[in-house]
This record gives structure tokens, C-alpha cells and sequence, in this order.
């Protein structure tokens, strides 16, 4: 694939940098950034989803992983999280609708349904450009996230168990069906509901999908979020009723931001590193 | 003195921390934010001071310090770099003079004197923050900045040598009279040219300022602004001529960023801890 290389800087021996492309899939250019650590030949990659509002700068500017990421020879990739450059009905409206909140799902509303396609961007194109443009072994790529990019590792790593090989998340939404900013997205990107269930990490698990690893998670016990959207017990309840390896390690006094994420990264880093063989 | 948590983030099992406060200096609100070690009792504080167009957010969200400051029983603190909510002649209209461009100088032209007072604001209001709300040994306080922040660490550092424990250093302005920066801001801040030299690192030096310790500078290879506007050799030069104690660790391939800095801070807040006793 045609990636375009738009900055870079040195970082701890290796290089930070932000590209972007033209996307087949969601017929718009998109924008990636990569830690890549010194030597160019990385052990494997996590894909790093993000949450509501954000973009491919968050992670890579506030998570602090660079240096475990260098010293361990790891690489990163933090894939927008929406298709940008539209003018859809509705779609800068609100914070958690549209862009910057694609909720990693296939659109199926008009209008939508021609961009809004996160979920096959990020188990098609980026795996590919991964793959292809970066040399990484295809069993060598894990996914995480944060809150909506959490649900979206979680859906993704279910979906396609053989694909990834480790899944984990930070403030995950693990049951968008029963939860408003999920209720508000599926109703907006899928147009019917029958839908809905295939891209909600609870009901994956009920209907027996399964990851052959354990699932790590990650909650802070002071999240504004749990109770109303996050709903972390939901998952911890459906994979102990179905038989699906989960750790979650609950944090006392820790919130939703990224000050929280970076006290952890490195123990998640860790976890997907121990898979790639 | 008065300060007011306005947000506060627990992180590596510490707190970073946002705070407000009426400043008697500035006469004008005042930002900065901390990182506290878990515990309340660090065994010192580094002053963070940030370069051009930056506020109280950059290093603690960018830098990566939390974890090191964690291990090490370690606070930080970052002032804003300037005044702000005023609406002086020229205050907002360029990015290198006037709000976020304070150049840690006292000012003396109309308008600016009753405000942009950086130099005094750092040296006693902050002190005084430190040493009476959060209980920091004034023996175990130390500077370190970036830019036009690193330029404010080295003329603090060289002017009040037994305040401030240890000085170092990222990409600073060393020699403002003779850069376009530096010139800039002086002429905007300052209403007589025999002003300058006090707030001149290089100029400091020449006229027998010294630290007793050495003084440990980080600079990029690859930063874009070194050759027109940073001058690196022209301390080196005047602290050879004149005995001060010099590292100047050259890295190559790092430019002017947070990732640069980020790459290589554990190793500025060792060579801090070092001087606490």
C-alpha cells in the first residue's frame, strides 16, 4: 500500500511518526502514526485503538511507551479513529457521534455505510499495511485500546481470534447495547438491529465466540464512566458464565485519562510481548 | 499562599495536578502544574520551565517524567510561561513575544512592567509555593527547562546559584542577545539595551556568574532551530574561558520535540537527585 510519511522524530533510538493514506475501504485518506524502536525489525506490533474525541496523536504523544516499546523491541500503530475530511448529516455534531468516534464498527446507515467501515479499516487495511509496508509477522500483531478503542479490541481480537494475537484494554465499553454512548453510535451507524450484537464484546462472548489467550483489562476504580458506560462487570460475568480466560485488574483511585493508562502500559506491553512466540 | 487544585490525576500512585493562584508579582492568575510522588514527602523539586507558545501542560502530559519522579520520590513542577487574560499592545499577535513567550525576564517597557515579571515570579513566588504549600527543602530545589525554558534555567540557575541546587537543560536559548528570538523579546520587554546582559546566559558567565556545580545541557543534532537561535557553541566557549563546570551530551538525529526530550529526561532528573544530598 501507498503510505505517505508526514513527520518524524527520533525517540528513544527509534522513531516516531505520523502517515497517512488513501483508504479502499473508507474511500477517504486516513492517518496513522507508529512508533517503530531502533533497528527497524521489531518482535512484533500492537495496535492501539483510541477512545471518544481522540486521534492518532494521543497515545503516541501521552501513553510515555516509547521507552519499553525501545527497549523491548516492540512496535506501536495508532490508527485514527474515523474516517475525516466528510460532511455527513450529523457527523460533527456531537463529541460522540461521527467523527472521532467511528466506534470501530461497520456502517450500514446511508451515507455512512460508504465511509463509516472502522472495522474492516483496521482488520484489513492496517493489517495490511503492517504486514506489507512494515514487514511484521501476521502472527505477530495484538490489539488494545481505550474505552471506545477498547470495546474495539475486544470486538475486533473475538471476531477474529486467529488474527490477533492477544487482546487486552484499558476502560473498555465491554456492552455498548446497554449503555448510552454505545445505544447512541449503533443507532446512528447500523441500521438495523440485528446488528448490533456482533459488534458488542458481552453478547460476542455469549454466543460463544472465544479467544484461545486470556483477555488482560485494565479499570480504574475512580473512572467517572464505569458505572453508566463502561459497565466492566458485565464482561467479567459473561466470560466467567462462557469459559473465556480474563484478568482485570482493578486500580484504586485511578480515572479515565491517559495519566492513568501510562501507569500501566508497560504491564499490557508486557502481556502481548509474552505472545508473539 | 493561596492555591486552588483545579484537576488532579492519580499517576504512577502519586498525583499530577493542576493548580491556580492569585499572583502578587504578575498581578494576574497564575497556572502550574506538579507531579507528587505517592507518599506527599518528595526529597526534593525540579522546576520545570517550558519554551515558546507552551503553557503548564506540555511537560506533564509529554515528557514521560511521572514514572522516574515515581521511583525516585521525585515532585516536579511547571509555572505556566507567562502571564495570561491581559490584553497588552502586541500580547497576542506573534507566538514569540507576549503570552506563552515570557522569557523569563523582569520587564521594564510600559504596559509589560506590571506584569511580565517571570524572573521574580520563578524565583520567589514559586519558591515560596514549594517551600510553604508543599514543604520542599529549599536546599532541594533544582531547574531545568527547554528552549526559551532552558535559557530561563540557565540565567535563574547562574543568578541565584545557592537557590537552585542544579542546573540542566534542553535545547536552550544560551545566547539571546545574539539570536532572533532573544532580540525579539528583549526589545519588547526591556526599555534600555544595558538591561540584557542579566538575563544572557552567555553574558552571565562572562561577567563571573558560576554554579558550583556542573551544568548538564542536552541538545539535538538534528534540531532545527540549533545554527540561528540556540548557538549551543557560545556557552561552551564562555563556560571553557571562565571554569564553569559543562556537559553538553550532542545526541544525534534528535530534533527540538517532546520525543527528544522524553528520550532522555530519566537521565536529567538523576543528575538533579544527585545534588539533594
Amino acid at each position: 500500500m501507498n503510505i505517505e510519511k508526514l513527520k518524524a522524530n527520533k525517540s528513544f533510538g527509534g522513531e516516531t511518526a505520523f502517515y497517512q493514506h488513501d483508504s479502499e475501504i473508507t474511500q477517504t485518506k486516513m492517518n496513522f502514526s507508529v512508533y517503530m524502536p531502533p533497528g527497524n525489525s521489531p518482535d512484533g506490533c500492537l495496535i492501539w485503538l483510541s477512545g471518544l474525541t481522540c486521534n492518532e496523536e494521543n497515545f503516541i504523544t501521552k501513553a510515555g511507551a516509547q521507552q519499553y516499546l525501545s527497549e523491548n523491541n516492540m512496535m506501536v500503530i495508532c490508527p485514527d479513529t474515523s474516517p475525516r475530511g466528510l460532511d455527513l448529516p450529523e457527523e460533527h455534531g456531537s463529541w460522540d457521534f461521527g467523527s472521532g468516534a467511528g466506534f470501530y464498527v461497520n456502517a450500514t446507515t446511508e451515507g455512512y455505510k460508504q465511509h463509516y467501515k472502522m472495522f474492516d479499516y483496521i482488520s484489513k487495511e492496517i493489517i495490511t499495511v503492517l504486514t506489507d509496508n512494515f514487514k511484521i509477522d501476521n502472527t505477530k500483531i495484538s490489539i488494545s485500546g481505550h474505552s471506545m478503542g477498547g470495546h474495539g479490541a475486544l470486538i475486533l481480537g473475538l471476531t477474529l481470534p486467529t488474527q490477533f494475537a492477544s487482546i487486552s484494554a484499558f476502560s473498555p465499553i465491554v456492552n455498548p447495547i446497554n449503555c448510552p454512548w454505545g445505544q447512541k453510535a449503533f443507532a446512528g451507524y447500523l441500521s438495523d438491529k440485528s446488528e448490533y450484537a456482533q459488534y458488542d464484546a458481552c453478547e460476542l462472548i455469549k454466543s460463544n465466540h472465544k479467544h484461545p489467550n486470556p483477555i488482560l483489562i485494565d479499570q480504574g476504580q475512580a473512572d467517572e464512566f464505569l458505572e453508566k458506560e463502561l459497565l466492566t462487570d458485565n464482561f467479567t460475568k459473561c466470560c466467567s458464565d462462557n469459559n473465556q480466560a480474563l484478568i482485570v485488574n482493578y486500580r484504586d483511585g485511578y480515572d479515565h485519562s491517559y495519566y492513568f493508562i501510562s501507569s500501566f502500559i508497560n504491564s499490557h506491553l508486557a502481556f502481548h510481548k509474552k505472545y508473539w512466540g
